[in-house]
């Protein structure tokens, strides 16, 4: 295989641009970008995949290039599809509008989709893998996540203090986090699948959920699903803000708990109590949540719920929004995960710290086993 | 005043890393670090403040300046002292000197040392104040605070987890930070003339609390006050790490507590308890501790003490050392500091934020209404 020009990598970059305007909007597909370049290595279409079920990002560039496309290199941040799923294959469009070479980031690891590279290269084309991929990794890491554990990617989000409260003694905490952090949480939640809070948080806050950012029309923000995690049914009633239908909403129970008076105000999902522990069997919660095509998951809490998932194993990615504040009392930001001793401790990678108004965001990864134990 | 020239700001930043050499050694007397400049602007002599009761800055300059002193300019982080003390005043030292021109960051504000300028200027030397003054204020913020609150500067250290936790619900805590950051723990207690800790830290830790640091003997290195603010004398006994011997240590004891088991083990400073609480009283400690010339105090906890502290409104600096870790139990950094509602919290300003090996050093300063309220 050849090395990547230069002109290669600039497009690459671009096609990563691309590929993430379609956070939020894509699954259960993956985000993708392609940049198309015409024999002379100029940009001739772009195109990035928008919305489940419409083109892919190949077919959307393609058709943007034109004859200019025959004899040019189509670079692509994701493995070209071998499959015909609601729209055809990728590799079978490359190869139809005579592209010469084909310049992909990430391999698809989808068993039903891969194979597009080994097409390409038997009808002719130069195909090259594993340009910027860890760029675009990163840029689908809630998807490959998904593909490879078959749940939901799952990120942590909290706001706390330095001391780690995330309200005062009497539960206010209105604000301890600043607009450009609060600001920030919206577009996390337009850019995940769903949105999970806990009862506590739900009775504590009654939390709308839905992802506002200014600038953006409705039409332009995708609304997650809210999933209220309830097990024993006494926490959502009529009026709850997050029942307002501005985004449709999921109430999970336990497989006993008596919700009829949630009948035809909200869809439940009854789900079996955690094997000896109080609250919901996480796993199964993500089992049918990734059932019903949710590939990444903004869980906001509160403590408990946060807990259970740490002791489940099935955080991927935490972002936590740390206030120049102190409260000496209050709740803190996590409750128990079943660490008692340090040895034990969950400890994790910070991948990326950043000033936001007054606040400290961290974002970090937890250091995990080399196999995934959640399989 | 003429302005500085561009020769005198980097004798300036020169003269400012040459006070720093001094942090530890000099209390009470202020960090100052002096440049001379010849008459052609060139540098002619370097000098620093190394210890108090030994020459000040300027006149170790002048000395090693010698004939070339006259006619150039004294650079100098603090304005040079008026008065007679250990040694003789500075302002007739680069008088006698013939030195043209003083070139200063901050006016002193100890009323026993102040009119340094007048002096000079009375003797025809062109005296300019202010060039780098918040970077020399920034140096000499302990000794500064000390003169300005007649209570020595408090910085408050703690190390925790990203959910608040200093230690597992176990108790263990060892490691919660880095190696790097405690290394960078004991360059603070290296700078402090006093460490405090509290009895519930004496019990759970048998601190030593003595500064070390890789590469420098200990002949370089200015070993803190140690002070344990034991209120009820039942936590510091005989063998305890404390008390071996390698630096003075205080217990600080309730007037009414009964502490003959510390007879010939350790000086007493015995204090009121605080008013309607437990615990000592903080201002009688800071005014005891000032009384015996400490400056600076690092705060090394626990979370009762610390709360007490910031109760107090005692507290000038916060550096808290986050480590990339969640337990979901154990004790949290911060104790009851009197705030129950999220309109009192304590807010901060952070100035600074640094990674240390894996960890988060966060620097902060609480946000004070405008006139001292501890005075």
């Amino acid at each position: 295989m050849a090395t990547a020009a230069p002109d290669e990598t600039a497009a690459m970059r671009r096609a990563l641009e691309l590929a993430a305007r379609g956070l939020g909007h894509t699954s259960p597909n993956p985000v993708v970008g392609c940049v198309v370049l015409d024999s002379e290595g100029r940009t001739a279409g772009e195109g990035w995949h928008q919305r489940a079920g419409g083109p892919h990002a190949e077919v959307h560039a393609l058709r943007a290039a034109g004859e200019r496309a025959r004899g040019g290199t189509a670079v692509v941040t994701l493995e070209p599809c071998n499959h015909t799923g609601r729209t055809g294959p990728c590799a079978q469009a490359l190869i139809d509008a005579g592209i010469a070479r084909v310049v992909y980031a990430v391999a698809d690891p989808d068993p039903t989709a891969t194979g597009g590279a080994v097409t390409l290269a038997e009808a002719g084309v130069d195909v090259e893998g594993g340009l910027l991929a860890d760029q675009a990794a990163a840029g689908n890491e809630a998807w490959l996540t998904a593909v490879l554990r078959h749940r939901p990617f799952v990120l942590w989000k909290y706001a706390a203090t330095l001391d780690g409260r995330i309200a005062a003694a009497d539960g206010s905490s209105r604000w301890i986090s600043s607009p450009q952090s609060r600001a920030d949480v919206h577009r996390l939640r337009a850019a995940a699948d769903a949105v999970i809070v806990g009862s506590g948080t739900a009775r504590a806050d009654d939390p709308q959920l839905g992802a506002r950012i200014a600038g953006l029309s409705d039409d332009e923000i995708s609304q997650p699903l809210r999933v209220v995690v309830d097990s024993g049914a006494r926490t959502v009633k009529a009026g709850a803000r997050v029942l307002d239908g501005t985004a449709p909403t999921l109430v999970a129970v336990a497989e006993d708990a008596d919700a009829a008076h949630l009948d035809g105000l909200a869809p439940l999902l009854r789900l079996p109590r955690a094997a000896g522990g109080r609250g919901l069997d996480i796993p199964a919660l993500l089992r049918a949540l990734y059932e019903r095509e949710v590939r990444s998951v903004l869980l906001e809490g509160g403590p408990t719920l946060a807990g259970a998932f740490f002791a489940a194993h099935a955080v991927d990615k935490v972002v936590g929004y740390l206030a120049p504040v102190l409260l000496g009392a209050g709740p803190a930001a996590l409750g128990d995960a079943g660490i008692t001793t340090i040895s034990q401790a969950l400890r994790l990678d910070v991948t990326d710290t950043e000033r936001l108004g007054p606040d400290l965001r961290i974002t970090a990864t937890p250091i995990r086993p080399a196999l995934p134990e959640e399989n």
